[in-house]
């Protein structure tokens, strides 16, 4: 794909799951509950690139997926993903004050409002998920569906959403957050595999059921969605390895957030387990792997080999 | 009912609920994710009346569900519940370090760990109760039930999940934990209003929730899940009542946490703006309410009433 024609087609799709997501974020007109929704939208609305509602969108449109019942979750992932970053900036966990060159949501809205802002996001993705049974249903009566087929489809949704909370929790990213926070407790060495698990789970988890949730909604096979599972795995530990090389060599001003803090706390990551030029080839590896998984796929996928391709090197 | 029979029946049936409960919750050996999955189970089994299974249980056998559909519910209603205490404890949150006679969860594991038990359970709550799903799959192949049926029985869980999440999140309990947090650092006195919105959000929406979700799964028509919800209404707030006078008159043996902490902390209640006198008034009131709604339902009923009426009174 031309890069030309690709830099307009990511723009075009990121602002159309930028628009799914604020559709689907809640009305802080509400009186008593103004607070909590404006420390939860706050922190959605501050950015981010939207990759995951991306790689889910993408996914389902590869695999021919064609109406909306992937827009609820195309914006529950970005709220749990929200949340997760919400709670992660705490004081008692990372201590962040700085987040997409603004305020970290505690620091904004005092630490009470963020614990409740991130139980309040995690509990709403479910929310809004759930939503998309209703739209199976409105389709269902619009269009004289039969039972079997409304079966089905409620079937599929049912699976997007185990997937969703599977790879959300403690077997997904609660699981990775754990086996961080413990980590640093202990101030030991870790192994290879300990770092591993840490990457997997806290940062690939997520990106895994963006593309699992895409072939399910869209009817993927069993075998495929194993497929889908591992690109995720590849793209998601190839892009947390460079995020551990950004907090090296990248700059606040780019990144929008501390540099250095990994180093400050002593923590370990990828660079320092593996240095900096193993880092880059192992990040380029995995991407690679990413990219010859999906040629195995069917459907058109060059805007996702380019989306893929664009995180190696990125430098924010 | 005699009183005697009602003792053993609710033995059983706590018991009954008990094991549910239990038998959803995560296997702790899994190695890097032992720490969260201590603490999330830790949380669950140091106890409490689990009231909410049981109430959620008795309503599904009102209603004639006669399968284990609703059991995940059941786990799923009690993981919400206890989550929401571990991040109330939190020192940003309440400062509490008794609960159930026990240290509560950020006394014992720290604070990082108590966010990511509490953000655990709610999430493993989701998972939960998607589980229901694969048991209604399962006895649809053996049984070989209609294209209709399944696609009507996947359509009530779908309810029923729901109007956990809508209990659960910012239109129900965390929009309470808002308006209760906005409250203390106003440090304003509250009008009658704000604290009943408190106690309907904050409390009684889960009650509401373990009702409602025992008439959907079981089929109750629209009506009388409307009912149901005034019934969980009444119970719940009727229940915060006797909180908010057990925090006066209650001693910190019978109830297992630290008594006098609303005073303490300047916290206004629905004794200090109604005195002792009128809460109990209005907690009788209440509960009898309740029981006339509860007459206007089909099935047997006498457990539920005695149930409800066991709460009347209670000294924890």
């Amino acid at each position: 794909m031309d890069n030309t024609i690709f830099v307009r087609e990511l723009k075009n799709q990121t602002e159309r799951a930028e628009n799914i997501v604020m559709k689907y974020l809640p009305d802080p007109e509400e009186k008593h509950q103004h607070s909590v929704i404006e420390a939860m939208n706050y922190s959605v609305t501050v950015g981010g690139k939207r990759l995951r509602p991306l790689l889910m969108q993408e996914t389902y449109r590869m695999f021919r997926g064609q109406d909306e019942i992937v827009e609820p979750f195309m914006a529950a992932i970005e709220m749990i993903h929200t949340y997760s970053l919400i709670h992660d900036d705490l004081p008692c966990m990372d201590n962040d004050t700085l987040r997409r060159g603004q305020e970290t949501t505690w620091k904004k809205y005092g630490e009470a409002m963020a614990v409740l802002a991130g139980d309040g996001l995690l509990n709403y993705a479910y929310e809004t998920a759930l939503k998309s049974f209703d739209l199976i249903e409105k389709e269902g009566l619009a269009f004289g569906v039969s039972s079997e087929t409304m079966a089905s489809r409620f079937q599929s949704c049912a699976k997007a959403l185990s997937v969703l909370a599977d790879k959300a929790g403690i077997w997904g990213m609660v699981g990775g957050q754990c086996a961080d926070v413990e980590a640093e407790k202990k101030n030991l060495s870790l192994s290879e595999e300990e770092l591993l698990f840490i990457h997997e789970h806290k940062t690939a988890a997520l990106i895994q059921a963006c593309f699992m949730i895409g072939g399910v909604l869209a009817g993927a096979g069993k075998r495929q969605i194993e497929r889908l599972e591992k690109i995720g795995y590849n793209v998601g530990v190839a892009f947390q390895i460079r995020d551990d090389m950004l907090d090296v060599i990248g700059n606040t001003e780019e990144l929008g957030k501390n540099v250095g803090s990994d180093a400050k706390d002593g923590k370990q990551t990828y660079v320092t387990l593996h240095g900096l030029e193993q880092s880059e080839e192992d990040e380029k590896r995995l991407t690679e792997e990413a990219l010859e998984l999906l040629d195995g796929l069917p459907g058109k996928h060059e805007f996702m080999e380019e989306l893929i391709l664009s995180l190696l090197g990125r430098r924010n």
